[in-house]
This record gives structure tokens, C-alpha cells and sequence, in this order.
């Protein structure tokens, strides 16, 4: 057995991320979107890294993944009276690591470290990255012209066309060392695409400066695991989001956007049928169940990811068996 | 009626301000300690502040004064499981202030600029002022060495022997405008020193350079309550530090302690007996009931405070009139 590199955001990335978590320990490395980074109350909110800190933890919410379990809402309503924000209600276990994280930032400690002495106290022994210790902030350009995505989601409930993504500071972010190794490393068996939304949570990841270089000389194969079934997001907005640029709202779709990067693709029962238009583009093709309800569906659907990359590198050994015997 | 001025900090002296923002609103201004501010998780606490916004918003706990009623503690676990501070702990509502204090700093308000907006959004008519703009600490010495007066209260729980008070800072913090326009008003009627701790709530801020100058300037009669009553704090722990500082823990020590700044001395009922003695030195003195256990003890106590000023006025105005005519 090998390393793992997930790239993950949102809650149904984390729950993958979990699944593997729970199969590799600290073989797994997971790179996180911080494109939805934002500042609340001046506290630096990043959502992404804390709702894996959280799932990985065991510490999230059944229903809420995003925040911890027992979540309370004291400290909003203070902030309000005080003439701080209104929203969004951030809840009061969910302010602590903001509060820890502009702490650590004031003394001049990079996002990687803070975000991994966090996860050391947590007990996680997977490597939980930020995509870059370097701001990168996604815009979107909309009917209502351009905007923080951030308040294209909050204020706005994703209500506005959608026309583009723009990831501001990306070209001039660097990855960080600790996720350059980890792509790079010699034992790497997989790279995980995690369900997310493609926009917001994995194209910034992907908009990095060198990343997807990073990717393309990998020793192993990526997969990515479709966030639509049956044409919906489990939760979320992506397939209002696909349909405003222009795509259609279905796993094959999310297949083209990963197609250049990826060697398989996982996608759920419920589109068996795009299985075989999207195998005849060339990518290797899982059909499981990926939902995730329970602990065991996260260990489920991260051991068929795992089991599809070991099928990937077994055919091109074979293939490569060959082509040493011709 | 005149503008009134109060120093104060802690429970009981946000108690005292409130009976007298009650006869008085937006006449009264309250100069507030600063002394025991310190970093909590990198926040900026401000208790003394807090505790009397609280107070005078009507949102101060019935039992725990120094923060709102209806507190909850959900971010102190988490900040801990994340590697941050254990102690003490801070209830969520607690940490609005704080963190919208941060935020308010980083963009270069000063805190007397973000405590009037916090006034304000609270709908506080009165001026809560902090004593300066200026980082005052107050330190102590004491058996076990040097400390900050916060570690010695919330980690040793008081317990080494006290030996002398410090306050760092303080010989170059200056009075801020709004302070001194308040203490050199025209129409002042009178200056009150709440009951609170002397040693570090009203030390400190007499400490700040040119306070005692511009409170001897002032053109109406100076009024110490006193915070021990039969020889007991209410709450708190100064009659152990008046007795490790080598002073009797009585009313007495206190009105000593205020003696050269004050014309005018309030003690409970339960210390009558000493109210002679004190009357003797030329203090004018009045006997009433100091414990404020409804908000009505808070408006009769500032009450007759404000009547002892007058009293003092009017006895001066006689002095005068006898002068001006022999």
C-alpha cells in the first residue's frame, strides 16, 4: 500500500476524504480548496479546511457537516448587536479555529502549519493542506456583474446567472511544499478527485500555479468521483451552476471537466447508463453507490476509488508487459 | 443638573455607573479601567470595558456580571481541542467584543473610537470610556516574583502574598480628549469612584499620566464608595490583598487609600461605627446602604451619592459666601 492525495472541499469531498482517511491513515494527503476563504468579523474563515478538520475528526455534525456536532449560535447574535455582521451566523464551536487561525497568521505562521498543528491536536494523523499558503479568492462573473463568490453564495443564494469563475491570486500561488511531496511522491498510488462542486471547490484547487503540472507527473492514477447523481448535487448548487455556463447537469458532464487530468471515474448507480459513453472516451469507468449516508458508505465508495486505481495500474502494467515483449 | 463622571471597573462599580446612568444618561461618563486587559487566544480582552456595556445594555448575567446573561461555552472546548488556551474560560457571547475589538484595531480605531460604537450599537447613552488609548498593564509582586496582575488572579487564584502593585505603562499612557473634556467640564457636578478593588480597577486609572492632575482640576466635589463593607468585599479579593499590602481590610483603609483626591465618603450601614473617625480627617461622610441587589439599590445608592455632592457643593458655597463677606 501507498500514499493517497485527495483534493477535496465541501462536505460530500470530506466524506470521501473520510473513507480514505479511515483505509490509510497517515498515508492519506488531503489538499483543500481555500478559493472560499473570506474574512467574518475580521476572523479569516476557511470553510473547506475546517469542515475536514471537523470530518475527520469525528467531530462534525450528522446534519450539518460543515460544523461541529452541538453546534450553538450565542456569539452571532452579540456580533450583530454590537454592529458586527449579520450574517452568516457563524456558530460558536465554529468560531474557534478562525479565532486560533488569525492568532497563528499574526505571528507569522503559514496556513499549512496552523492548519496541521490543528489537525495534530485533533488526533488526525492523515496531512490536511491547504491548496496554497498564498491567497487565491473565487470571483464570479454573473448577470449582476462581478463578484466574491462568497457573496454570490451567501447574499445572494446563487441566485444571479452565473457566466464565468475567475480565481483571483491563483497564477501567483504557489503550492506548498508539503502538497508539492506529497503529489510527487514515489509510493503514490492514487490521486482523488472527491465529489465537490467542480467550480468552486476543485478548479480553484487546479488553478494553483504548477498544480496541474504537479498532477500531470504523477506515478499514479487520479480518479475523480462525480458530485451529481441522476443530475442532481446531493446538496449544493452545482447543477444550477453547470446549467448557467452552459453545461449540462450530469456525470458525464463532470467527466469532460476532469477528462484531461483523470484515468477513471466513479459515478453512482443511478447513471449506469452514462457508463459506457464515457468508458468509450477512454477513461476507466466505476459503477457503485456514492452516496454516503453512513460511516461504512465512506469506507465503501473510497475502497471501490482505490480498487478502480489499482485496476488502472495492473492494465498498464500489462500493457507496459507488452509493449517490453514486442 | 450637571454631567457626571465615574471610575470605575469591575461588578460592583458597573453597578454604581448604572444607578448613576439611570438618574443621569447621557450626562454621565465612565472612565473605565484598562489595567487587566490581556490577549485571550490572541483576542484583545477588554473586561472591565465589557462589564460595564453590559451593564448599562441591561444585558449583564443577574449572577455573573461581567458577562451576558444567557452565556454558553461551546468555542472554549473546541479552542482547547485545537491547541488553544484551556483557560480561563470565555463564554461564547463574551467573545463578540473581543473579536470585533481585534478587527476594529487592525483597521487603526482606537478603543475609546470602537468602545463609543459598541455603546452606541447597544444603545448606551452614556460615555463608556477606556482610562486611555494607551496599553496600561498592571503587574504585581509578590512572593512567588513578578507577574501580570491577570496571571496572578486567574492562574494562582490570588493565592501567593501580594507585596506591591505596578502599572506598566501607565507613566506614558495618555488621558484621551474625550476623558479630559469630560473631567474639565464646566458643568461638572460631580467625580465618583465606584467600589471596586482599589489596588487594580482605580489605581490604574488614577496611575495614567495626568489623570490625578486633571480629577484635582475638577470644579465639583470628588465621592469614593467604599467596596468593603463590615470588613468583606461583596465579591472578590481585596480585603486578602489589603492585608497582604499591609492595610486593615475596612472601609477606613479605603477611605485612606482615596484620601488627598476625594471630598466625599460613602460606606455601608454595616460600617457606621467608623464613619466618626473617617468624618474627623474632613471627609464628609454618609452612612446608606452600599450593597446593590436590584437595579432600584443601584439608582438609591447613586442617589445618594449625587445628594452628597450637592450637600458638599452647597457647604461650599456657604464657605464662600461667609468668605466673600467677612
Amino acid at each position: 500500500m501507498g500514499t493517497v492525495v485527495a483534493l477535496a472541499g465541501q462536505v460530500g469531498g470530506a466524506k470521501l476524504a473520510d473513507g480514505l482517511y479511515r483505509l490509510r491513515r497517515e498515508s492519506l494527503t488531503v489538499i483543500v480548496n481555500t478559493g472560499d476563504d473570506h474574512q467574518h468579523a475580521g476572523l479569516p474563515m476557511s470553510p473547506d479546511i475546517d469542515t475536514l478538520l471537523y470530518t475527520l475528526a469525528g467531530l462534525a455534525s450528522a446534519e450539518a457537516g460543515w460544523e461541529p456536532a452541538n453546534e450553538t449560535r450565542s456569539a452571532s447574535a452579540m456580533l450583530r448587536a454590537l454592529g458586527g455582521p449579520d450574517r452568516p451566523i457563524v456558530g460558536d464551536r465554529s468560531l474557534a479555529a478562525p479565532i486560533l487561525r488569525l492568532d497563528g497568521m499574526r505571528n507569522d505562521r503559514s496556513l499549512t502549519e496552523i492548519t496541521r498543528q490543528f489537525a495534530r491536536h485533533l488526533g488526525i494523523e492523515a496531512r490536511i493542506l491547504p491548496m496554497s499558503d498564498d491567497p487565491v479568492t473565487s470571483h464570479v462573473t454573473t448577470s449582476d456583474g462581478v463578484m466574491r463568490f462568497h457573496d454570490y453564495f451567501y447574499e445572494l443564494g446563487c441566485e444571479p446567472r452565473l457566466k464565468a469563475f475567475e480565481y483571483v491570486g491563483a497564477s501567483d500561488a504557489r503550492v506548498s511544499d508539503e502538497a508539492r511531496d506529497a503529489l510527487l511522491a514515489a509510493d503514490l498510488e492514487a490521486v482523488v478527485i472527491c465529489p465537490a462542486n467542480p467550480y468552486h471547490v476543485i478548479r480553484p484547487i487546479l488553478a494553483v500555479s504548477g498544480m496541474q503540472e504537479l498532477i500531470r507527473e504523477r506515478r499514479a492514477p487520479a480518479i475523480a468521483v462525480s458530485p451529481i447523481i441522476g443530475g442532481q448535487a446531493l446538496k449544493g448548487s452545482a447543477p444550477k451552476m453547470m446549467r448557467d455556463l452552459g453545461h449540462e447537469a450530469s456525470a458525464r458532464a463532470i467527466a469532460l471537466e476532469y477528462y484531461k487530468l483523470i484515468d477513471g471515474f466513479v459515478l453512482d448507480r443511478a447513471d449506469a447508463t452514462l457508463a459506457e459513453g464515457i468508458a468509450a472516451s477512454g477513461l476507466r469507468v466505476r459503477v457503485c453507490q456514492t452516496i454516503m449516508r453512513s460511516i461504512g458508505d465512506r469506507e465503501a465508495l473510497a475502497s471501490e476509488v482505490l480498487d478502480l486505481a489499482r485496476e488502472i495500474r495492473e492494465a498498464r502494467e500489462v500493457d507496459e508487459g507488452e509493449e517490453g515483449g514486442a
